[in-house]
């Protein structure tokens, strides 16, 4: 399989695909040309083809794709049903939304519980899964090998928690901390989600409009 | 202010640079050059410079920029206090915990009140924020001419409360259904947070470091 310096439009498109072909399975379709998944999701065909181009061939010239086993492939590529553990640091109302819906989220990940700081909520369960003590974070990161740490926690403690994350070797961070955490050249992969980022996009182009209409 | 044909790669860095420069404030600082900027957000001056261009001219050969006023130029361009006015449709355990923290997304903005169809939150506060029979969306946006919904309803509600939205002539949608909204030609926009995009974006460099291991 190539994947050498694939770009990161192209694997930020790669879970979009995925969602559009699981709406379409869903709704029973089997095949689905490059040309109609292009219109569906406002994107032109040779942009198609080209992206899945970076991971081999998934088509054929004529018969458009099969929508079952494209999914596979996309899933396969992002590293699902690989068994990747994940827990949660942070378990205030954020933290539990996620993980409440976070059968949405992957298939295939195993979620090992949640830590806080709150004396109130440790013990308890979150749908399910256990609240520890925020104080074992890092021996229980080094003991479960955890590869992925959800990070919910208020701002000013995110370097702190992420500090003991790199420390006891997590290799992933999801980061909704709204602040930019330092790891390190050999720290753990970041993938941040700033609320705060998005929703400034949003006014800016309200901002916009209303700038136009005045002129 | 030149604004024309600014790109969305551009757009959303400028999130970035405000919360790059809070921070900055916040410790003091009143200049910064566009060496050390980039320095510390992974760019090159070259493009901070370019980015800044697409708005105006913001610094002064040689001086740097005064962070207090990039500050403003960059919160104004991106709708800061402008007033503009949100309500959230779907008032469970992630639109809750929007609201709650809301304080960190954008200054000068006004919350109206959180909308939901169970009979047991209807009635109830937010925040001190009403929540609102959802059967009185409509007429709400209308009464109120309210700028964004944010939408964080299950999944297979999304469609329908946007159609509801769109008719009372919302102007904004910020979306967390973790579905891809239709809204026509000339519905509002749509600023999505797609969490399971983001998190298959982390599991995606997981497996990727796994497989070049194993070659």
């Amino acid at each position: 399989m190539k994947r050498s310096n694939v770009s990161n439009n192209v694997i930020r498109r790669l879970p979009r695909y995925l969602r559009k072909l699981d709406d379409l399975a869903g709704k029973g379709e089997e095949r689905i040309s490059s040309d109609k998944l292009g219109r569906q999701m406002g994107l032109t065909p040779s942009q198609i083809r080209q992206d899945f181009s970076c991971f081999g061939e998934f088509g054929q010239q004529g018969y458009g794709y099969n929508i079952d086993s494209l999914r596979k492939e996309i899933g396969q590529i992002l590293g699902t049903y690989r068994g990747y553990s994940a827990i949660l640091v942070g378990a205030g109302k954020l933290g539990t939304a996620l993980v409440q819906n976070f059968d949405f989220i992957i298939e295939g990940y195993t979620f090992l519980g949640a830590f806080d700081i709150d004396p109130e909520i440790i013990g308890t369960r979150i749908d399910g899964f256990p609240v520890y003590d925020v104080a074992q974070l890092g021996d229980f990161v080094r003991e479960h090998k955890v590869d992925i740490a959800i990070l919910t926690v208020p701002r000013h403690a995110a370097q702190t928690l992420t500090d003991i994350l790199r420390e006891a070797g997590i290799r992933a961070i999801w980061n909704f901390t709204n602040t930019e955490l330092e790891v390190g050249e050999d720290g753990p992969l970041v993938e941040s989600i700033h609320f705060s980022d998005s929703f400034l996009v949003l006014t800016y182009h309200l901002a916009q409009e209303d700038d136009r209409e005045k002129q």
